[in-house]
């Protein structure tokens, strides 16, 4: 499948990779995929350019990023997800599937970070994006665990969930057989996109459990009733 | 043990009736003890006067609970409780075990509910408590769960885990020790009272497990690295 990825950082660079070796075509997008700019670090990754060498796949801005990609990951840090979106373009995002990972976190306190709070509430990013862009099929998904724990669950032990939440019941389907190919086992669907309220909510208490259990490698299992 | 009981609502009697068949001395504080009053119906729960009746215990003022109590429970709606320990009096509070079960929770939306601004970002109800009260030992705890299965965790299926916050290992330890009695096996420390602002943010995430599974019999398991 041939998929775009909005962001650069870790997260885009792992989910990338994943994804390239499960055959998919990856093409990554960044504000200004200049040289100067392939040769920086990226937030807690490596410069892309090694991404690019080592996969033989491309970088390239957001809006050519979102035209290559069937299925578009949005991968930015979350208080720039809708500028970086929209620098993508919403005709190039119209009717696709929209996997948003990113998470409106506020680190400017330090660890742990809390929710940027306009985005929380009776809302959340998910559901703005959703907004922002009707067209797309937005699946909030992957945001709660550490970038490695999302291609790798076996990283964390025992049964753990990934949360999925998204309208369109095709496009969650479509989300999770890619998470299955990750070896994904455990899903629990919130429902609609306001769904996310939930599973970004989760963040703080990712953090928490970071902080106290000295791994990021952490995860939830959900128990329902007896 | 002493128990006080700051609220009457269906989690304050459902602690209480549990706390009583361990062999615990509870008295429940509210603001208005009067007949009228308890002969009304509680948030979620039944009047006072039956409980009392049942229980053979005594319903009284906020500030009269708080005295009886070793340990003393704030159960009030999140939104209130600093209004109501303050009611409680600060010098009777002071030095003693003050587990606080709330969650500052908007309704006003409908369901689900969403966390009150003025008690998420870096900050959490149970450390705006612990502010409010220094000299008391402020431990978060039971307030990720419903009430039924506060006292009774066998009614959500396999593992599952209770969040405990709070500046006080002592505190924390004898908070450990009543949850086992109640049956609880399994536990996560989140550290001290800033921890509180993971488990209150499990808020938004329980209401939606609520909604989408249909059952207010859910829990959380945290999965460790492997």
């Amino acid at each position: 499948m041939k998929i775009g990825m909005i962001g650069g950082g870790g997260v885009g660079q792992t989910l990338g990779t994943a994804l390239i070796a499960l055959g998919h075509d990856v093409v990554i997008g960044i504000r200004d995929p200049s040289a100067e700019e392939l040769a920086k670090e990226r937030n807690m990754a490596r410069p892309l350019v090694d991404w690019a060498a080592e996969t033989g796949s491309r970088v390239a801005t957001f809006a050519e990023a979102a035209t290559h990609g069937e299925v578009i990951f949005n991968v930015t840090q979350g208080q720039h997800s809708l500028a970086a979106l929209t620098a993508a373009g919403v005709a190039n995002l119209g009717g696709k599937v929209l996997v948003d990972v990113a998470n409106p976190l506020d680190f400017s306190q330090g660890m742990p970070p809390f929710l940027v709070p306009e985005f929380t509430g009776p809302t959340s990013l998910a559901e703005q994006i959703q907004a922002a862009f009707p067209e797309a099929k937005v699946v909030k998904a992957f945001n709660t665990i550490a970038a490695a724990v999302m291609v790798k669950p076996g990283l964390v032990a025992g049964d753990h969930d990934l949360f999925i939440a998204g309208n369109d019941p095709a496009a969650k389907a479509l989300v999770t057989e890619i998470a299955r190919g990750f070896g994904w086992a455990g899903f629990v669907d919130l429902g609609e996109v306001a769904g996310a309220r939930a599973s970004e909510a989760i963040l703080p208490v990712w953090a928490r459990l970071w902080m106290t259990g000295g791994s990021p490698l952490v995860n939830l299992k959900v128990a329902r009733a007896a």
